[in-house]
């Protein structure tokens, strides 16, 4: 048979770390490769509980079909906390259900996005969003990126030279995949500069709330004069994933295109879920919760650090996030970060390659670390076989603390 | 605010359906407009239990991060069930789930048009697949039906003559809207020239099980030599469609494709959701549920046929379907429905205008009426108002009975 696709499918292609996780539920392997939360931190007990009530209280809607935008109480609920803690200014048809924040970035493909328009995005920048964006086709440029943000001097020159950029996407908080956050002043600098451009910004945010130490900087959309910051937001680092529950916030008139998008994609999100995670909202302390996951991924974080730190050789540089699951690692740039991944599965431990995160020039040298999964003993394990790797294979002469 | 959307934006419009929906959340409504189930057969006290079964025995993993492909035992349930019911030969990997059939839909739309695509189609034929389509500005052409299916000679005539059809979109079994089924005859002949075609068929059966007398005819991908048939299923009308659970059934080459778009679209379908399907199925007998709602939409299809007998103005003409959710009128040329239903809203009822169900040559003449989601009484005093409309606005001069 020779049945054709559409060009786009030509253009995609599974996701590396979707293969390597297929390798990790081997439950020998030491995995910091995926992004998965601490499945031992789930409110279990406390789901049993509000999906009863859920499901005896209004079953038959719990079952039934939904409207589009969803299920208007956590609508709501959703509103009223970034307000509180992003110092936006939403009500609750500012906001859209999705089936998590993934369909939140798929769908701004979708509106966005003709065949060889333009995505500005950090470099790195997150994968999964290259992979949904690539399904409509655009160009990406990566704009030069610190351990601050996206350089502003650069960015002004590609707004400035470059037709058809749509959007701009960031993660300024904890990003994934480098754990780096943008500085205020950057924040500031950043939306000075963008009010002047027609283009949508794209402020994914799944991780911010997951902060170990310091204040949290103002949000991009708390400083949006002009109404262009699209909010992605997520129940699955704060909460949990397997609800597949996120949300997109943004002024109506941006909005109202992602309902559309919205309903020939799914109709809507599972009315059950919605309507389990606003009960739990309702009757459990949501911020008690994440305080508790907090408290966990911070000595995971350190744990990891300082394992990095006496166990690997020199010449490795890594990032120390302040907050997310993630750390970024450099390796000297002869380094094959993909290499280093297959000699480590033989010791049974997971990372992912860098150079998926980045859509046009892949350095290979990098390798992103996830701290969230994986119990402390486990990541002092993963730690050492690692450092063993890349002192065999790449630093025959060096030992770790010389 | 200047920002620019892509084209395919400027092509969708939010489903006419979804509009009137909204103003029947009155309940004082008696409503025909929606596909929705009846609720009150929803089996809420076992997802009670079941729920409560798959959290407490796995509830970490229910709440976790799940594989793109879905839940493999519920893949599995779905494999041999369509085997049993369809006569296909499908194991677990050939079914990918979905987030309600609709995404099916989408999918396919996204694997397999570039714009200017051909479709081919059912007149009338589904109106939120027409919508999922569009996303991709494809062409549509209606193919001729006729209360059996399509008309062969005619499908014939265009497969030969038109450049770039990639898929015939068909819903073989109690069509929505028209209620009709395809013969077997026609069923024969359609997989018989087909098979010459490199196109795909997507055969989208969401109502087959709900049929109320004789046999079931043989489903399109029992007769499908050469792989091309994809099936979409959905468990929205023989168990309920909160959960947003659906599936598509393909051979493997065909199925990746669906698992690539799925994967970059929401990474996965909600794992508790799944999970509780599959313990229900475990726990319960499927089939003694559809049988529960079969018996109670037999009577209100029959009750609204005799009442349409009943109360109609002579020259309406409909169809009388033996199984599914849905009924369709033929008024006289003359009449908009449209305009009959803006006056019934008067008389609050409600009901869906045929064109929607029209991609180009719209039928102004004709509707849609739902029995599964009102009591029987209910649709009696509602059908008796859209009669007395009709009579007093359409048919001055006669009464029903003459």
């Amino acid at each position: 048979m020779a049945i054709t696709f559409a060009n786009r499918i030509y253009g995609m292609k599974s996701s590396e770390i979707r293969e390597l996780l297929k390798l990790t539920e081997n439950p020998e392997i030491i995995s910091f490769a995926g992004g998965a939360p601490a499945p031992e931190l789930f409110p279990v007990q406390e789901m049993i509980q509000v999906t009863e009530k859920v499901l005896r209280e209004s079953g038959e809607q719990a079952l039934q079909y939904g409207t589009t935008e969803g299920f208007n109480p956590l609508r709501e609920k959703i509103a009223e906390r970034m307000n509180r803690k992003f110092k936006t200014n939403f009500a609750y048809d500012n906001i859209l259900i999705t089936s998590g924040s993934q369909q939140g970035l798929d769908f701004t493909g979708k509106i966005f996005l003709n065949e060889g328009d333009v995505v500005l995005c950090e470099s790195p920048t997150y994968l999964a969003a290259i992979n949904a964006f690539q399904a409509y086709m655009p160009r990406f440029i990566e704009v030069p990126t610190d351990s601050s943000g996206m350089i502003i001097g650069e960015l002004e020159k590609l707004l400035e030279t470059t037709d058809n950029i749509k959007f701009i996407y960031i993660v300024p908080d904890f990003q994934n995949p480098s754990g780096n956050s943008w500085s205020i002043e950057r924040r500031q600098q950043f939306m000075n500069v963008v009010k002047d451009y027609d283009v949508a910004v794209i402020e994914d945010n799944p991780y911010s709330e997951i902060r170990f130490e310091g204040e949290m900087p103002p949000s991009m959309k708390s400083m949006d004069e002009k109404g262009q910051v699209i909010c992605l937001g997520t129940f699955s680092k704060t909460f949990c994933p397997g609800l597949r529950i996120g949300w997109v916030a943004a002024e109506t008139n941006l909005l109202e295109k992602y309902i559309l998008v919205k309903q020939s994609a799914d109709l809507h999100t599972s009315s059950l879920s919605q309507r389990s995670i606003a009960q739990y909202m309702d009757s459990y302390d949501f911020d008690a919760n994440i305080d508790k996951i907090k408290a966990v991924y911070k000595k995971r974080r350190d744990i990891m650090l300082k394992t990095i730190e006496e166990e690997f050789p020199k010449g490795i540089s890594f990032t120390r996030p302040a907050g997310g699951l993630f750390l970024w690692v450099v390796l000297p740039e002869h380094i094959d970060a993909k290499e280093v991944a297959a000699k480590s599965i033989v010791y049974n431990v997971a990372f992912v390659p860098g150079e998926s995160f980045f859509p046009n020039y892949k350095k290979k040298n990098t390798l992103r670390l996830n701290y969230s999964n994986m119990p402390e003993d486990r990541i002092v394990e993963g730690i050492k076989r690692l450092a063993i790797v890349l002192k065999d294979f790449y630093f025959h002469s060096s030992s770790s603390n010389e």
